[in-house]
């Protein structure tokens, strides 16, 4: 069963907007062991929604659209699929009905707009959206399925998860994908290719191994497809013993695991308290490790010291080793890891300190020179990155290095 | 001249990775004057390449293709390139040499998937690749352009602004596209789409409007195509005062302007400096205003105080305060403006608290349940946020209130 998602909206073919829904139906639907395809975005134009529903209709069997509804006037994608179909258009009472029970209940008035948004394809089922006023869609035509949802993140998730999903899985009869999926930090694409060469060579052919790079990381991906589910799922088990057995020291989570969660778990385990003084991430690895429900299980709290004075004033760094270090240096990030440690009353601290970019760097002291440390009450472990001069880059990976770093002292504790 | 993006790459299908390349280059082909018709990403497979080319080419006259190059095995891209055009593989000592001398640089030595990198479709014409080691390459087919680049983001865009997008501007002509975009928050799309129903109902028919709605927030677009650009430019500055008349609470900038950008343009206007206390978004609103160069014109620093002591022992709340209201209070707020406003040495302060979820909340205050209070020596204002059960929907949404409140707070002085 061969899914397509075609996604509507000139504001993704312009990048006004970054579509993040493909990625997330394509995760829920390779779950539900949906093949998926192709995800494709076209202009929000009568004939471009045309042309690809023939296109999508021609080649797959399940069609997931995302975007072009809503109240306001832009949203054709309604009357275009009425004329693809040869349908008329009916008011539906009871998604007007609803609409207007929200907003009595928000004490307001409906618009003209949310009554013309009540307007559906005549061969429409239609899907209950808990969260939004406008209904998905459900449409058969010659065997094949289409769908047509919003373009809001979180309406199109519960339409996926509570509507979209249960029916496809009762409809078609979804084949077994299986992945594993590795996850290291601190070396390279081409060298952990290398390192694992001896297991990558003597896959089976109908097992398929793709790196993924990110930031100092890199994701290692078995994928495989079958009948034979229990053996398959055992066989990538095995493979993926042998591809850590080579690279130990690089390996920290598997599947979706992120490294804040890594850390957050070990922290957990080992009864510790995590506390940042984050100068120039100003504030980036704090959200990464707030954003994990849970986190204040094991953070105390964090001070972004973007001036001087705070590093002073509250890290208790001494202006003598600012005069004569300056705020980016070994010395300085050991001071504020000490006056962390008093300030916040946790267990383990982290200091960063650099310069993020694009300016701002000296001769000495380019911009992406950054320095890290991670310590306790008995030790400091620091760390010198020096990177280029993209400023959102140079923080996202100055995070996940520091996280590796808070990780690895954990486990040498 | 239509254009057509094809991602290369299993892990975009099944949403292990995020496709944010092809936003990117849809803005820069759309600034440069080409009319971006398709988004496409399909399996790293052969027979999904070679399916998406000869469609691509059916339909568009420049095929831009990003990912599926680079050192590990899982590219298969140039050879079916090699295949699809019906030529050879040569090897490029000159990029070889290139790679050499990289990792000299570095010192480490090339491994032997870098060699193999190095074998090129005949027809391929070398674009160089300042960022990494695998070269762009532009073909030419039947009077139409298509390029393959590699999938990783710096390297794909070096090569799109230094190459790619000056060759296709020299080889074709852009036609003009037109786009004003008028960024709004604090009211939901349907009303705003009624309160400027009286300026878009006037528009003529070449000029398209669009809601994009984000969290508490709406951009309205508008956009023309033609060849009269001047006078079309002339239209849309109209066009948009008019809109701007009608909504002007609520409209905080233009085109991709950043709410935290503009309110630390507001900052610097008003020589003033912003200091945060982030309980239940843990840095995230920090991160948003670091993430532009030269914050620390106008950012002093934040502290995150997770737990209730950093609150009592660093913004010195009253524990009695914490005691009665609870530390989710209009009460508890309004004294971490003060500490902190004491503490950091700014002119004025944000404090946020909250139950962010999904777990942590209580009849009396539920999960979403979220405080704000913006301040300075003079007055505190306040403000509470009922939100929903989504920790990260409520973090981001929390983010833009309160970057709205210090924006109307600087307006207002």
């Amino acid at each position: 069963m061969k899914v397509q998602v075609i996604t509507i909206g000139d504001e993704i073919l312009i990048g006004q907007i970054i579509d993040t829904n493909s990625a997330w139906m394509g995760a829920q639907l390779n779950d539900a062991g949906f093949d998926i395809q192709n995800i494709t975005t076209v202009s929000d134009e009568e004939q471009a929604i045309k042309d690809a529903l023939d296109q999508a209709f021609r080649q797959f069997d399940i069609v997931l659209m995302t975007g072009g509804l809503g109240p306001t006037k832009d949203d054709i994608t309604k009357k275009t699929l009425a004329d693809y179909f040869g349908v008329g258009m009916v008011f539906s009472e009871s998604t007007f009905n609803r609409i207007q029970r929200m907003f009595e209940k928000w004490g307001r008035s409906t618009t003209e707009a949310h009554r013309l948004q009540c307007y559906m394809p005549e061969n429409a089922k239609l899907l209950f959206n808990k969260m939004g006023t406008a209904p998905g869609m459900w449409f058969e035509h010659n065997g094949k399925v289409a769908v047509s949802m919003p373009g809001v993140p979180y309406e199109m998730k519960y339409l996926m998860t509570n509507e979209v999903i249960p029916k496809l899985s009762t409809q078609f009869t979804p084949r077994a994908v299986i992945h594993r999926t590795i996850q290291t930090i601190g070396e390279g694409e081409s060298r952990i290719a290398d390192r694992i060469e001896p297991v990558t060579d003597s896959l089976p052919d109908f097992v398929k191994v793709a790196f993924l790079p990110g930031l100092g990381r890199v994701r290692i991906r078995l994928t495989t497809t079958g009948d034979n589910e229990q053996e398959l799922q055992q066989l990538l088990d095995e493979k993926v013993k042998e591809i850590v057995a080579l690279i130990p020291e690089f390996v920290f989570g598997y599947g979706t695991d992120k490294l804040e969660e890594v850390v957050g778990k070990l922290l957990i385990e080992k009864g510790k308290y995590l506390t940042l003084a984050e100068s120039c991430t100003g504030g980036y690895v704090s959200h990464r490790i707030t954003a994990n429900p849970g986190a204040s299980a094991y953070f105390a709290g964090s001070i972004v010291p973007y001036s001087n004075t705070i590093k002073v004033n509250q890290l208790k760094v001494n202006p003598e080793t600012l005069k004569e270090h300056g705020a980016v240096s070994e010395a300085t990030v050991i001071e504020m890891v000490k006056g962390l440690l008093n300030l916040m009353g946790a267990d383990i601290a982290v200091a960063i300190s650099g310069i993020a970019g694009p300016g701002g760097g000296t001769e000495e002291k380019p911009v992406g020179t950054i320095w890290l440390a991670v310590g306790d009450n008995d030790k400091v472990v620091t760390r010198k990155l020096n990177l280029g001069k993209k400023r959102l880059q140079n923080i996202e990976y100055t995070g996940n290095q520091v996280l590796n770093m808070v990780r690895q002292f954990l486990l040498e504790e």
